[in-house]
């Protein structure tokens, strides 16, 4: 099966990429008004493709601004059920004179295609289909039951999905998520993440004495909000970079020894020296990949207090403010660090200074059971497609269409995300690598049959 | 003696404010241009009552906007010489709708006079000329020696008599300095202010990477600046409230017993719970007062890094700064204050930041000895003329010509101010206090006649 797969994709490079220009022509800008017709246009599109590699019930389903599109083709009785995710809108092309070539007028150069939405998400989700396709023409049939779920609203906020998954449990419950929207950790090299941060973020508002005081005449009895928020905010840093607040580490788990091996495998140069342009800090104790995917941080974001304009003004301030967050890791529970954090502030708060948080945002961490049989069937297909061991990693940042998919379903996520990290998403001269294209066709082909094998 | 000056003053009180009337009649705003023959006005008025009081080579020196009087007596051999300072500029009358009566058309309501400059600095200033006259006129010449320097930029910065004491110390050489442009501890509590604290204020540059990062990316292992200037200035604070930078209590004199015999017998309640709006922190040791006009302090006046509009963005900034001061006390000197805070900078600044300390002014604690001489007359002759012991306080805040004075010339100065607490500077309805006016005339007379024994 792994030989009839690579070949079939392989014979059929030229007309797969010619689908590909053809989809990467329609300029499916989802957040300007008047590409409208166009965005109309993609979907027609993908749901034509949909159709015309068997799949079923195709869907162009309304939705706030840009329609969802959903199809499925479930007659695998007893075999798992694939949801497939993807989006068809792009980002704006603008800085126009930017781009070498025509953004909506796809051109190869050195085995790459330039055009906007190459590689974010046209080209990694069309993998999909191509996928599909793959097994159909190979086997006669599909081995598994597929469903798919493929946006317009991505690029502005996703909130038309959200309420479609919570609507449609029931039509879209699977019991794994597909989902290519991610670049490798490094080019070529094949990648699934397996967690993601959640996020708590707030703001501290401090207030000291009822009006702004002179430092000359009041300095050395007066409250300072100022020195309040960093009194309090440094208190919560301990002595090896770990964040002070009792029960912050209660629900820390631990990483799989299947991640902790892959990390240790990574050259973290590029990411620390290169991309953050600065030595690592904080928790020495933990390597810094581990820093960054499985322990919590805790960064402030902004602050704001007092006479900040040109000079000196001798002012202690009524009050200051500062924004920060924490990044949370599996399994800790936002609500609980929000309650810790309360508590904190509430037994910590500095002499005379009055402290009042306001959380902004909160969202939950995410993993996968690396030892899954979904996660082991992507890692061989990935290692069988690429000739190379795939790296594990995970995501410091949030993803929210894996959370939500992943919560509104109860189901896990396999993330196989086939961009390079030069593909330059969201900036001029978007390109997506033709190899990292066919060979994605191949693994998930490949996945997708390792998978149905598993039950 | 003192009975003779208290029954001069007694019986003159008519014509000592009937001058006074004619003198705040003179709107003499140095800070508006439209002022400037009015203010030029009000320099000749002063020149010429110094004339008519037996001052001799009075001269009205131009200056770079607005002329300073000088005059002189110097025919007591063996006997001291006096420096009197005073202002004849006043600040804008602004806002007008807010004055019950015009500004510039002095009004008696309830003994006191209500007109623009009436306590700062015209009514204080004049009780030095009407001092010097009753001397005059009840012994037929002065007990010593007197200079007086009267400027008319007061309000605007005050940097033309700079340049004068520095130009003149031998024309202005005196044995002491007189000074009565400050309000007393409390209503009517004749007071001295035996001390100033000195100020050095500085910005803290912070820099982490070399460009903002997403904190979902590199949270837990990038430098944060704002963090950095938390845990730097943070660490500056003791358990105690004390600052925690090596070597910053080594020069720090004790007040004298005079001083802090009266500080206990002062209320605080006023100045702390109902001036500062809150509950006084800072270094519990020692009590508030103490606290504030003999005992260092640290404050941030203003800190700003990183994203403060609205909302939410996860951002983890590349650089921060935060304005600070130190008060400083007798006998700290700024120089070696900078020097060791930049010290303790270099070596805390937390891991993955660079600090940077610009330093913006810099300027010296003052005190008196309140054993001098001086001193001793000035207590005695405020005790007499109101009847209480006067209070020794000293100034959080720095009054600059005080300090000028003293080092330019390098002699001690007495500052004795007559203005009520709620006599209302710089605001709508300024006055002053007629019962002020008159019984400081009497003790300025009395403490020359008195000081004037001393040698």
């Amino acid at each position: 099966m792994p030989d009839q797969i690579r070949d079939f994709v392989e014979q059929n490079e030229r007309p797969f990429l010619e689908e590909l220009v053809q989809y990467l022509r329609i300029p499916s800008v989802s957040s300007v008004p008047g590409y409208r017709e166009d965005v109309q246009r993609a979907a027609q599109f993908v749901a034509d493709q949909l159709a015309r590699i068997h799949l079923e019930h195709v869907e162009i389903v309304p939705a706030e601004r840009h329609p969802l599109i959903y199809a499925d083709w479930l007659h695998a009785p007893n075999k798992p059920t694939v949801l497939c995710y993807g989006h068809y809108d792009v980002q704006p092309p603008d800085p126009l004179d930017e781009w070498v070539s025509d953004p909506f007028e796809p051109e190869i150069r050195n085995d790459n295609i330039y055009a906007r939405g190459a590689a974010d998400n046209k080209g990694q989700m069309y993998i999909h289909l191509k996928a599909v396709e793959t097994l159909w023409e190979t086997a006669g049939t599909l081995p598994l039951n597929v469903k798919f779920l493929i946006e317009g609203e991505e690029e502005i906020g996703g909130a038309s999905i959200s309420r479609y998954l919570a609507d449609h449990r029931q039509k879209l419950a699977a019991d794994i998520s597909l989902i290519s929207d991610t670049a490798p950790y490094a080019a070529s090299l094949p990648t699934l993440v397996t967690g993601l941060r959640g996020l708590v973020y707030a703001e501290v508002h401090a207030k000291g004495a009822s009006h702004d005081l002179h430092s000359g005449i009041y300095g050395g009895a007066a409250p300072n909000p100022i020195f309040g928020l960093l009194e309090l905010l440094s208190s919560m840093k301990g002595s090896n970079g770990e964040i002070a607040i009792p029960g912050m580490y209660d629900d820390v788990r631990a990483p799989s020894s299947e991640e902790l091996h892959s990390w240790a495998s990574l050259d973290q140069k590029a990411l620390i020296t290169h991309e953050m342009g600065a030595d690592a800090v904080g928790e020495t104790a933990y390597p810094v990949l581990h820093r960054l995917w499985a322990r919590p941080s805790f960064d402030a974001h902004g602050i704001r207090g007092g006479f900040v304009g040109e000079g000196a003004k001798t002012v202690i301030p009524a009050q200051a403010t500062a924004k920060c967050s924490f990044r949370l890791v599996p399994n800790q529970d936002p609500e609980k660090i929000v309650a810790a954090f309360r508590a904190f502030v509430t037994s910590n708060a500095p002499r005379g200074v009055q402290m009042d948080v306001r959380v902004l945002s909160a969202g939950r961490p995410w993993s996968v059971d690396v030892r899954s049989r979904a996660i082991q069937a992507a890692r061989a297909a990935l290692s069988q497609a690429f000739g190379r061991e795939p790296a594990l990693v995970r995501s410091g940042a949030s993803i929210p269409i894996v959370v939500d998919i992943a919560r509104t379903l109860g189901i896990p996520a396999v993330i196989m995300g086939f961009a390079d990290p030069d593909d330059g998403l969201h900036a001029p001269n978007e390109k997506f690598n033709l190899r990292n294209y066919y060979t994605g066709i191949t693994a998930v082909a490949m996945f997708l049959d390792l998978y149905s094998r598993t039950t």
